[in-house]
């Protein structure tokens, strides 16, 4: 390919972003990274913040269209290019549970995480939407243990997302190990795209 | 229709399953109601739980599927039902957009409605997700000011989510009125599927 490509990830690899860079490398697809240095402030430069006014990563441009949130970015990208059989397509039986586990992380795990480590209590039942982390945790844990992945035997955007976000939970100890937990980050990263974004981040740290 | 209608919406009129309804009415299908009082309790039976292991509003059985989390149920019935029109197809060039707005009321804007109900402050910039709650305002209002609906001229289900979360974070007092708010929600009431949903759960909560 000659032509610039239409996808540029704004990223930096220590940031929620890893992971849309490990979806880019499973896809097999084209793309561009722009490097948003978080500690040197650039993510409240104003070309940064016209695409994305609360100035976070990942930000993804594709073509004309700008696609920020985590789960929303790897939605698109799965749909996308479905050559790579990253998410059931619509009308698939798997496609309703693949949305309900990709939605769990914004609508669950990221408020319970957020707040355990912020020391807050759950609001209560009508308002939390993840009614306290232990059941939030639970309820993961169980769809996990039917592996080996998230939606049992198929690989997909969702065990990009899963792997990653448990990766960096459970090292910064936001979220407890368990066998469950460890075996299934394990295989998650044994994933070539997982290695080959693993090995392009260190590189772009050294040369940054 | 004689047969079983394959979706069953577990449902109470006074929580967020109320958009879920919407979105039923908005497609025009064919659909069933499980009233749980959640006043009562009845969101923590086993035969719930075994459904939702979070005992939580909106739960959509789908035939052998079980699809939890607003987003993911407003997602998944728009893509299942193209006919409607209530999502920009995979490759319209309009679908990053809609993702992008669909997550960001899970990934931004209930946690950040949830931390000002609970007079908690956002926490440091790598952890909040939303930055806080007057960037996310902000940027929300900035979307939804280029109208009459989210992506424009085209209603979709982008419109049934925020047009009923507004409604109801606007009404509690937990996201400040302004013009642009207030004609949005008002447009979002106008619509055929917002009063058909409005009518039928008063007349399920005046016959429970
Ligand atoms: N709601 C966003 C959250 C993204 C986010 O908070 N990213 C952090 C890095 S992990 C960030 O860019 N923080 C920089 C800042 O807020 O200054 C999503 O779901 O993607
Ligand atoms: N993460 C869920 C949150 C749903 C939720 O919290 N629903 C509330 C009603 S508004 C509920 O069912 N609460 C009952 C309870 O927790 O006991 C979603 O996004 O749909």
């Amino acid at each position: 390919m000659t032509a610039a490509p239409a996808l540029t990830l704004h990223h930096h690899p220590h940031s929620r972003s890893a992971g849309a860079r490990v979806m880019l490398e499973e896809l097999g697809v084209d793309y561009r990274i722009e490097l948003v240095n978080l500690h040197a402030g650039e993510q409240r430069r104003p070309e940064f913040l016209a695409l994305n006014p609360l100035g976070k990563l990942p930000t993804l441009v594709d073509g004309d269209t700008v696609v920020t949130e985590q789960v929303a970015i790897y939605l698109h990208l799965a749909d996308r290019f479905p050559e790579a059989g990253l998410a059931p397509a619509i009308g698939d039986s798997a496609r309703g549970s693949y949305l309900r586990w990709m939605v769990y992380y914004a609508s669950c795990f990221e408020p319970a995480v957020v707040d355990r480590a912020q020391k807050h209590e759950p609001a209560e039942p009508m308002v939390s939407p993840y009614r306290d982390f232990d059941s939030m945790l639970a309820a993961l844990e169980a769809q996990l243990a039917r592996g080996p992945w998230m939606l049992g035997d198929r690989f997909s955007a969702a065990d990009v997302l899963w792997g990653t976000a448990l990766a960096w939970t459970t090292q910064f100890g936001l979220v407890p190990k368990s066998e469950v937990i460890e075996r299934y980050i394990e295989r998650a990263k044994a994933r070539p795209g997982f290695q080959r974004a693993a090995a392009k981040d260190a590189e772009l740290l050294a040369t940054a």
